[in-house]
């Protein structure tokens, strides 16, 4: 390695005011990254080379691979995007005290923001999740990390006791984002404008089984399945 | 067509009792059918070719074509099984009076028998709905008609007053689909054997959100998402 490249290295992680470099490099991932996506929306996933991102983002081809390992890494970086999305708002909900209805309701709404509201992007986030390929694995490491994230959520609430304490916060987490993906799910086969009218119909049902039971009717209670099924 | 052929095709739609050669024709489509869940199961659906299904099944190549148009079709014929199993239990239910959520816990129980408790087939069967495959189309049916089976068994809820009857039975059919392929996508990520634990809590919380509300908390009433979203 040259020297140049080393102070380069040592200059991009330093804490230091980011320099025209790394600007510039900031500025290019963004735009292969938003190339990439609108390409996946319009054209499909399968059928969108690096060539057309670095196309569209009107870069050099070798460039890509600068900033992304493979046209699947992509995906990991948008799953990253949404993860940061779910982190922050964690701290909102911890600093300002939102009441957990309020708190899941925006964070609904903020989740499935463009780019998420596109069916095309969310058919190949699933099928990358359902592939064989060495993506596959990082996404499994994504969703162990939304996982935990939703796990913190579902504490917050029921140390507030706004959220039942009869269930684990690990088993509601899973429950809370089987749901989201769910919708996600059905809602990109049909590709309508019913994605916020889903989510809502699903939270609707879900935070009426997730809000303390004051007086829920004792059937609820019973476990779903015998343990001999 | 020659006469015999036309004889013979009499002979598969009478109502009389079949044949032998239409119980031979049942058991070769039964064997091509299970051969191949069990190669995606232990190949991969993408990995498994038509020929490895044959030699499976121990028929010649091209017969495969006589009973399934593509490696697609297994999937459809799949889900054609998994709703005549649903159409199954909704006589069962209306013959009965089965209360709901006895009702609710036997239909999870049945729909995920295998071969369905297997990681690999739910992944290609999620692959098939999400690809841009002619496949996609057949899927988008087999759920239209899984919809409306739901949404006839919410209405027999809804009419017991075993079910909340604040929503549309469309609606809630949407969360309870929802629900089920939601779980079956992130279990089959990980693959291990916790489907009917997550099946188990999925359906606690849900069945909650279901029941007739007494008393619920006032908050579960306000629309997820207002309007402007």
């Amino acid at each position: 390695m040259s020297r140049s490249r080393n102070t380069r290295a040592v200059l991009r992680n330093s804490a230091s005011k980011p320099g025209r470099r790394q600007r510039r490099s900031s500025e290019i991932r963004e735009r292969l990254f938003r190339a990439a996506l609108d390409l996946f929306a319009n054209k499909g996933f399968l059928e969108t080379t690096v060539e057309d991102i670095t196309e569209a983002a009107d870069v050099g081809k070798g460039t890509f691979f600068n900033y992304f390992p493979s046209k699947d890494h992509i995906l990991i970086a948008f799953g990253e995007m949404q993860l940061a999305k779910l982190e922050a708002s964690i701290e909102e909900v911890r600093r300002n005290n939102v009441p957990m209805p309020d708190f899941l309701r925006s964070l609904g709404a903020r989740m499935t923001q463009e780019p998420t509201r596109n069916p095309a992007i969310i058919r190949a986030l699933l099928q990358a999740f359902l592939s064989t390929t060495p993506v596959r694995q990082a996404t499994v490491v994504l969703q162990k990390r939304a996982h935990a994230l939703h796990t913190q959520i579902v504490k917050i609430g029921q140390e507030r006791g706004e959220i039942r304490n009869d269930l684990p916060p690990a088993d509601i987490a899973n429950v809370f984002r089987q749901t989201i993906f769910g919708t996600l799910l059905i809602w990109s086969l049909y590709g309508d404008a019913t994605l916020h009218e889903r989510i809502e119909a699903a939270f609707n049902v879900l935070w009426t089984g997730l809000a303390p039971r004051e007086s829920a009717p004792g059937r609820s209670q019973v476990p779903f399945f015998t343990s001999g099924d």
